[in-house]
This record gives structure tokens, C-alpha cells and sequence, in this order.
């Protein structure tokens, strides 16, 4: 089913994919800036499993270099690149299946930037809402290059391989529009001899998945102190479900909007116990918030055990995390080679 | 000795070389748009041959993806990028001491894009002359981002290969103003452990070679057939100079600002005969054109001669043209490789 075109790019959600998986190529990943934590495995992790598991093609990367652009994780960029593929596997991701690999060590797919940034006009690329929000807070100054251009490396990232669907969010779209812009334009510029196009246009699949906040009310993120991360131990877990921010009205009720914190909470037990968050809510009763943090550590300790224990035998293994991402790397280089081969051929060029 | 320092970019002639010319790396370049003509000789071509003779390592990028930026010659890029090694080497560029290469052929280069992009402003290059012109002439929506961000692709093409002199005529100085300010930023912001720079900061290396007008007295172009091609024959040469706009006065004087063509004819005879101009003049004295126009086919078909020979032989040989291009290649991708692992290293990727 296509739903809704927002920002005409065509979106998919995950119930269109089981009629024929094996036809689809999934272009996902993420920056190494830290741990991932409960609100990206209910956000994407979990999906991007139950893609691989129904068969639709992965490939992951992890976008090393495009941190540089605004912080400075360069000090740890290696480690927090292992310790993703680290949290990858443990949450079910298969180097066998999916193509994990980091995005520093595919250098020539950035030789896609060439032509595709001579489709795209510095006018268009000015309408990023990114790029305006940033010249909006601060100045034309504090946007660098590589931000400016950044859609057209994402397009990149994703047309190298041929990726058919992406999983974004609703905020990403405008990224995706522009991806598929230059896989337009360039299929019609440079068709192949027999007048078919090189590049899939690339279709949206948005998350289905309710989204978690973190444990003050704000979004989720390990740096503020208010999520969980997936690889937490038991008391570390406890410890910062307990710090969450409630309220003092016993009865223990399902309101995302007049209650968020219990809300939350509730939703993240629903989401480990699979079970609707009203029907955890009527068990807790007049229980109060004590009572609903105990269920909602226990659930996230139970849920997470299996994965957790995977993922603290594989940490004893660095060697292997180095190696997936290398035969990723690997993979996913010869797939580089493979479409710039094709580009040439159809531009021209030797 | 270090000439007055247009833009801030500090400019070297060839006299400067001659001391130490192994201690230099030289990248130079053509976009591969058609065949060189004696403009190109007198104005670049021979340079390169002189500094390659005195032991300056030279590489040479063809920049075929570059084309795309302008113009639509994806048809005979391939010919066209033979058609240049062709040229230069009848020209004298040997490819066993210079490093020819296709841009498209070295695709790992373009990773440097994200770094460097990263570390100029978007209002910096707004500052582009080429980029403001183009504005002003047409409109925004006329700049396209390849365009746009040209000074980086060129500061990523420079310094892929650490080449520390650029040959490039007065108007390209603002180009390599930027690929100086990348090399500054990245080696502050990424220096190796010991404090060591990754880059060199480029310098110009300026022509001193004076410029050779089209016979029509405009700039000279194959395309506006005011241009004698290096392989054209001596038929062919004859009649393009006989069609060459002159003056009556009968009397043949050196006098580029009241009489551009005449001068420019006696500039490329001088050129030819390695005399002055003015020297050429005198001996024709009343002469007039015809004479005028007699001496200057000679001279050029009398030097270009072994050229056109070399040419003619090299040419039935495109594998061999192949061949020098597939050599310079790979030696420009191990030197890529090398550059990116180190580049990856300071900045703490895998």
C-alpha cells in the first residue's frame, strides 16, 4: 500500500514489504556517536532485523565520516564504529545477510559526488530545511560545505548500492527527495544504451514504531543522561528507570499527552512485553509509579537478557567486529566498483 | 625568489625551481574538451616538459569528470582523454617520469571531499569569483553544486597527491587560495601524533609565458577555428595563419597594444625561432603581411615538425595511449591510498 506522498517522495511502511522481500535493497545506518540505546532499538533496530529476517537485502553503514562534520568524535570515531557493529549483532543483525560496513573505508563510492552534485543547483540545495534552520540560528558562516551538501551525499550513500528503500524518519524526507531528484535527473542525462536507467529511485520507509523519550521527558540520548543504553547491565538499567520522571498520581493511567512520563515508561514496558500499554496500566492499578517502574525494569532486563549476553560474549572478541566490518567493507567495495564501472560507461568516461 | 603574493597565495617562477627541483611535486592538468593547440604549447605544454626535464615530479590529471560540470562532451570523453596523452606525449612529457592520469580513473581521491568540504564555509565559497560572475550573469538556480564547490574538488585533486607548486594563470589564484586554506585548517585541526602536517600548502607557479592570441585576435580556441591544433598538418597550418586578420600598413612592426595582429603573429614566429620578436620584424621590414604570414607558417611547421612526426607515430597506437593512462593510474591510486590512510589515521577512522 502507498500511503500519503509528503514531500513527493513515495512511502512505504513495512506491511508492503512481505509480498516479495527478496526484491527490495535496504540503504540504512548510523553515525558512531555513542552507545545505542533502548529508543534506537524500538526505533530502528528492531526493524531493520525483521527486514533482514524476512529477507529484504541490507546494507548498513556506518557514517564515521560524516560525524566529523559537526562534533568532534574523531578521538574515538574506531571505537564507537566497533561498538555499533557490536550492538548490530547483538540485536540480531547477521553479517551473513547484511552488509555492515563503515563509510570511511568505501572511499570510491564518494566518486559518485561528481556528477551528482552537477544535477542538483546551489538553490535547491539551499532549501534544505537543515541548512536554512542552521543559517536561521546562526549565520551563512556556520554552515560548512560538507552540511550544505549533504543530501547529495546521502544520495551517494544510498545509490551506490542501488538501495531501493530507506528507512527515515518523517524529518528525513526532504534528504530522500533529493536522492531521488539525482537518480532522476542522472537517469535521464546519462541512459544506458538500451535506455534503461542505472539508478532505482529510491523509496521511503517509515517507521511504524512509536517513539520512546528519554527518562526526563526529552528526547533520547546517552549524553543527556536520561536513556538506557542497550548494552546497560541489570542495576545500571534500574538505576535509570528509577531516576525517571513520574508523577504523583497513584493510579497509573495510559495519557501520552496529559501524562508523558508514566506514559512513556508504560510504553516501553508494552514494547518489551509486546502487550498493549492500557493493559499494563489496569495490572499496575493504584500501584503508583514505584510499582510501575519495577515492571518496567523487569520487562526491559527480561527483554534485553538474551541480547545482552550475545552482546557481552562478542565484546570479548574485538578481532571479530573488525573482521565483519572488513568483509562489509569488502562487499560493499566491490558493489562501489560495480556501479562507478556503470556510471562511467554510461557518462563517457574511461 | 618569492614574487609580490596576489590573494595571499605565494607565487613561484620557474627560475625558483632550478635549485632544488626534486624537492617538488607539480600537479597540473587539462579538461579534455578537445585537441591542444599552439596556445596550450607555448602556454603550459612546454613548461611542463622543462620542468619535467630538470627533475621536478609532475603529475598530470586529465579532469574528465570535470567536463560534466559545463558542458556536454560525455560522447567523446574517452576519445577526447587519448586525444590529450596524445599530446603531450608528442609534446615530450614522458610517462616514465610523469605521472598521466584520467580523474575518473582514481575515484578513492574524492573521499578528501568530506574533510575539506567540511572546512570551508559556505559563505567562503560564495566568495568564488567563477561562482559570483555566474550569479550576476544568469542566476542561482544556474550555479549547480559541482560548480559550486569546484575550489574544493581542486584543493582535493592537489593535495590527494601533496603536490606543492600548482601551475596557474593569475585568474586561478583565488582556486588555490582555498586548497591552501584546506591544507591549513586540516593540518591544525588533524596533525599526526608527533605534530607533524599531513599537507603541504601549495603554491602558485605562475606562466611566464606570454599569451598567444587566436588569429582573429580573440582568445584562442579550437572551436572558434582561430587556433592551429599541435597535430595539425602543415596544409592545414598554412591555411588558418594565411586567414590570420592583420593590417595594410606594409611595414612590419612589433607593437602588441596598436597592432595585436601582426604582433601576435611575430610573437608566435619569436616563439618558434626562440628570437625576439621584434628581431622577426626587422628582417621583413616592408615585406607586409604575405611575408609576415610566409615566415610565421614556416617557423611553426620548422618547430612542430618533429612533434607532428612523434604525434603521427604515437597515434597509430591508442593501446599505447591506453596504456600510459592505465600506468599513470595505478600509480595515482597507490598514492591516493596512501594519502587517505593517512588522512583516516589523524583523523581517528578505521
Amino acid at each position: 500500500m502507498l500511503s500519503a506522498e509528503p514531500s513527493a517522495v513515495p512511502v512505504l511502511t513495512a506491511a508492503d514489504l512481505i509480498a516479495d522481500p527478496g526484491a527490495h535493497r535496504v540503504l540504512t545506518g548510523d553515525r558512531p556517536t555513542g552507545p545505542l540505546h533502548l529508543g534506537h532499538y524500538f526505533g530502528t533496530l528492531q526493524n531493520r532485523v525483521r527486514l533482514q529476517d524476512q529477507g529484504v537485502e541490507m546494507f548498513v553503514l556506518v557514517a564515521d565520516y560524516q560525524v566529523i562534520t559537526d562534533r568532534d568524535l574523531a578521538d574515538r570515531l574506531a571505537e564507537h564504529t566497533e561498538n555499533l557493529v557490536l550492538d548490530y549483532l547483538a540485536a540480531g543483525l547477521d553479517p551473513e545477510r547484511a552488509t555492515i560496513f563503515a563509510h570511511s573505508a568505501v572511499p570510491a563510492l564518494n566518486q559518485l559526488l561528481l556528477p551528482f552534485l552537477s544535477l542538483v543547483s546551489v538553490a535547491e540545495l539551499s532549501r534544505n530545511p537543515t541548512v536554512k534552520d542552521e543559517i536561521a540560528h546562526s549565520s551563512q558562516a556556520a554552515v560548512n560545505g560538507l552540511m550544505f551538501t549533504y543530501p547529495v551525499h546521502q544520495a551517494a550513500d544510498i545509490l551506490f548500492c542501488k538501495a531501493d528503500l530507506v528507512p527515515v524518519g518523517q524529518d528525513q524526507l526532504p534528504h530522500l527527495e533529493v536522492a531521488r531528484t539525482v537518480a532522476r535527473r542522472f537517469n535521464e542525462r546519462y541512459p544506458h544504451a538500451d535506455g534503461s536507467a542505472v539508478f532505482p529511485r529510491p523509496r521511503a520507509l517509515l517507521s511504524e514504531a512509536p517513539m520512546l523519550l528519554g527518562t526526563d521527558g526529552g528526547k533520547m540520548s546517552k549524553s543527556r543522561g536520561n536513556a538506557v543504553a542497550l548494552g546497560a547491565d541489570e542495576d545500571e538499567t534500574a538505576r535509570i528507570i528509577r531516576g525517571a520522571r513520574t508523577d504523583a498520581d497513584r493510579r497509573i493511567t495510559y495519557d501520552p499527552t496529559g501524562r508523558p512520563g508514566v506514559s512513556g515508561l508504560l510504553l516501553l514496558a508494552a514494547l518489551c512485553q509486546d502487550r498493549a500499554p492500557e493493559t499494563i496500566a489496569e495490572e499496575i492499578g493504584d500501584g503508583g509509579a514505584a510499582v510501575l517502574k519495577r515492571t518496567v525494569i523487569e520487562s526491559v532486563n527480561e527483554y534485553f537478557r538474551p541480547l545482552r549476553v550475545r552482546r557481552a560474549e562478542l565484546a570479548t572478541d574485538r578481532g571479530h567486529l573488525r573482521q565483519v566490518l572488513r568483509a562489509g567493507a569488502e562487499r560493499a567495495n566491490a558493489i562501489a566498483d560495480a556501479t562507478l564501472a556503470e556510471v562511467r560507461e554510461v557518462m563517457g568516461a574511461i
